[in-house]
């Protein structure tokens, strides 16, 4: 969800942007933008990613599945040539970001990102209960080990907010982000209320209408800590 | 912590239980059950689990490392030989139900667990969001290839009863438990709120006093389904 909302971001603010899923065996990423399924560009030459409708291409395996509810039941060698041919062998055209969605873990997919693909940065993803966070710091520190930069954090299912008093109930714990980003010395991007509006927009593949701000503020903040990319052509220029 | 709570219940109807932490990459339990960290028990023979306050014996990977955020970064091999080791190297001693805590996906983990472990049954987890519906329906069908039993399915962050109002927000959207059920063919054992007491209990070790009631009536059911385990001795008989 964050990494499908921060394409959505990144895209509104006039970049070419590209959506890799990594996911291999928890893909979730074609369901959020494509309301009907879809299917990969056609060519001779090469896969091409499906283009959502605000034009952010995607690659996922659910693209190559006859039906989405098929299971992709590989170890981790397949699952890793998979993402490497995601990167090498799909045509993404031009693009100023590839955002790339990981499962957690610190395993093979990961692992081969993270060595085979030229990262600018990682983002971290974390929720206020300290199970989660320990898992967040065991994948800080494999992305050390590997040498890639960490951009920053952000922190989900933070909070809700109670539509009839208005009153925000911490269902996970007081927030941990703040020191969380401290210890890891990483700039707090965010965090992301638990939202029922996120929830239904992601299961219709609607998620390019969703309008709120705090996703605009972390594509913002990434583009400064990632200044590798081209310079965006804005709608009209 | 679903598998945690599933194991306390058990136990509070008399039986002898384990958990097997299979989420190599990203282990939970020990965090659950220990409020100041656990080492596994020693002796010469084999590793011996480490026990909670109610007599639960765990294993996991968190058991053997120096401190609880170290990564252990490892490809697919590794994976499944440390679940294979944790099955026949541990002296789990005599239990009535061993609890295996899986990782999400159908991969190294999974795999090596139902086709390496003598399995009486699987328990799919999922929530609301048809974005986890679809990642389970794929779990699903690989149980199905494998030929282990489905026993049942649980629906995790169902609704948030406010404190305030009493009134039940369903955050990630209108559940699909009962239709889910319907179409694996399997009965739905339980849904389970998002619960800022179970959070809390979960981040200190404290697991093993949760009150709630829809855990003991899982843990009957599941009894039922899965009948070849020994009867439990009751504390005191």
């Amino acid at each position: 969800m964050v990494a499908g909302l921060l394409a959505v971001a990144l895209r509104r603010s006039g970049y070419q942007v590209g959506v890799l899923d990594a996911d291999i065996t928890g893909p979730s990423i074609t369901k959020m933008f494509f309301p009907n399924g879809a299917r990969p560009g056609s060519s001779p030459l090469a896969i091409l990613p499906a283009e959502t409708r605000t034009g952010i291409r995607v690659m996922s395996i659910n693209l190559l599945l006859e039906s989405e509810d098929q299971a992709v039941i590989w170890r981790g060698p397949l699952i890793s040539g998979a993402i490497r041919q995601f990167w090498s062998d799909v045509l993404w055209g031009e693009l100023d970001y590839l955002v790339v969605d990981l499962p957690p873990g610190t395993s093979d997919a990961s692992l081969t990102v993270l060595q085979s693909l030229p990262m600018s940065g990682v983002v971290l993803v974390t929720s206020p209960q300290d199970l989660a966070g320990m898992v967040v710091r065991k994948a800080a520190q494999m992305v050390g080990q590997v040498g890639v930069p960490l951009l920053g954090l952000v922190e989900n299912m933070s909070y809700f907010v109670c539509p009839d008093t208005g009153k925000q109930h911490e269902i996970f714990g007081p927030s941990k982000a703040e020191a969380m980003a401290d210890w890891l010395g990483v700039p707090l991007l965010g965090r992301l209320p638990l939202d029922p509006q996120i929830a239904a927009l992601c299961d219709h593949g609607q998620i390019e209408h969703y309008a709120g701000d705090v996703f605009q503020s972390i594509a913002e903040q990434l583009v400064e800590l990632a200044p590798d990319a081209r310079k965006p052509v804005m709608p009209g220029t």
